[in-house]
């Protein structure tokens, strides 16, 4: 963190001013980056009580909403779904002309385009984006943090962006991308938190506490990688040539872990909702492919 | 791969003979792994046309099991499954007695614990065995093979036993552990592998395809063994402090991606099972605290 003087007196070439409207736990985390890469940065939030922790660092708060948005060129917004970021947006139209609007909030592909359609009527510089890491992680080398939509728009304030993040990845101008790309990461990553806990029950069930059986799902965790690399293969290519077991094997074993699990009297809906994929999958003849032929169960009607 | 000759030509202390019965792809990589650690393998297979492969490699093809039985002080068998193994060792409780028995077939803690009664019932020394890994990595440095059960067994034959895989892990007296220890394991393995493949059909229906997706798929897969370190302690400790979001936050990610697949009209069985269970998690009151807590829900009845 830079002391609160410095963030104000900082004026390198990279210094531009930033406004931050949205003050929760990511709000604050962004107003922190950017005054911590030396960027005035101008905050405001709903309810005034939140943020005292950036004002202590530099940010300077703004009245109303469309004072922060008057006070830069860079204007972005993180709050806690689009329907708050919506009416938060909806008076400041007129204000935000001739600024860049990037907007951090986190939600569906289809409320994004729904924002960047409104956008486009009022002939704003809007990018979508996606905070792909946790609050505390915001603002370091490792954050990953993804742009959507006016290619522009991006190419002006990259620099500015990276405080939050190296590098700032810019998608594609399809708006949605961004939250694309979040929930397509988000769908393994729950899937695998699901399963997760899922182990943690199952074992205890079988007499094994949690920390005995951790350092071997890291096991688990290291295959991954590559196993998500021939999956892309098979999928790009419709082959599902795989590797390693057959649909067939891979889905015994899912019945082996579910009778176990129903043994115990675990619930089961995630992996009986994934049985019954594997299962349809295989009587449309897919038994003898790679565990990746499940996409056409799952895309059948896509 | 050790040439014909030197297979049975090798005569190092460490030289033990072994009888491998199963030729299937993961039978005949034991055998293989056995003949190249030097020791003497005798192999059968209820259908003979199969093995030819280690056959050439220098294993001997027994005439009938009981014969297989009675070539070595270890017996390896490895089947499809323990319906499969239980009706090749019934008739051989005789050939058996006074050998180590060491089960490498796949299947349920209850089947193995099974085996081992059946076991007990007749004297024999009994290892319940699990191999983790691919049939092409059985025999290298890397290979994680659990055993369980017979102790002193499991130390008469450990260095043997390290052909398949070092270190060869004994896990403990209960015989169901190897097999537990896999379920479990498989269990958040499967959660992945669902989510991996959902991840990719979400990502094409967005226009992203495979290729592009995996790069940040192993940005997902490199987070998880710390979270798996932290929530095995709030399994452990039932405590639910965990790290980063809360419950209610990461449930309504999941509820993102769900409505954003129906959205691309996809499958959604799984996500489906598991928002199931974080909405009644939520319900009990678990919302505020660590993902994890949905360990209530599924081992409620447990």
């Amino acid at each position: 963190m830079v002391p609160m003087t410095q963030a104000h007196t900082t004026t390198t070439p990279a210094s531009t001013p930033v406004t931050v409207l949205g003050l929760g736990d990511m709000g604050r985390s962004l107003a922190r980056a950017f005054l911590a890469a030396g960027h005035p940065t101008t905050v405001w939030n709903r309810s005034p009580e939140k943020g005292e922790d950036v004002v202590a660092l530099g940010a300077v708060r703004a009245a109303s909403a469309e004072e922060a948005v008057r006070a830069s060129g860079l204007v972005v917004v993180c709050l806690v779904d689009y329907d708050a970021s919506d009416a938060v947006l909806e008076p400041l139209a007129g204000a935000l002309e001739g600024r860049v609007l990037v907007n951090l909030t986190s939600d569906t592909p289809a409320r994004s385009r729904q924002a960047a359609a409104w956008a486009e009527k009022h002939s704003l510089s809007y990018l979508d984006g996606a905070i792909m890491v946790p609050v505390d992680v915001v603002g370091s080398a490792d954050a990953l943090v993804f742009h959507s939509g006016d290619r522009a728009a991006f190419a002006a304030y990259e620099a500015t962006l990276k405080a939050l993040g190296e590098p700032a990845t810019f998608l594609g101008e399809d708006h949605g991308l961004a939250a694309a790309y979040d929930m397509a990461m988000l769908d393994f990553f729950y899937g695998a938190m699901g399963g997760l806990v899922h182990a943690f029950a199952l074992a205890r069930a079988e007499g094994i506490d949690g920390a005995s059986l951790a350092p071997y799902l890291n096991t688990i965790a290291g295959i991954l990688p590559p196993i998500a690399a021939y999956t892309a293969t098979d999928i790009d290519t419709r082959t599902y040539v795989g590797e390693g077991g057959n649909l067939a094997m891979m889905a015994a074993s899912v019945d082996h872990i579910l009778h176990t699990a129903q043994g115990h009297r675990l619930d089961v809906s995630q992996l009986a909702g994934l049985k019954s994929v594997t299962d349809r999958a295989i009587a449309e003849g897919h038994g003898s492919t790679s565990w990746s032929s499940i996409i056409e169960v799952i895309a059948a009607d896509s």
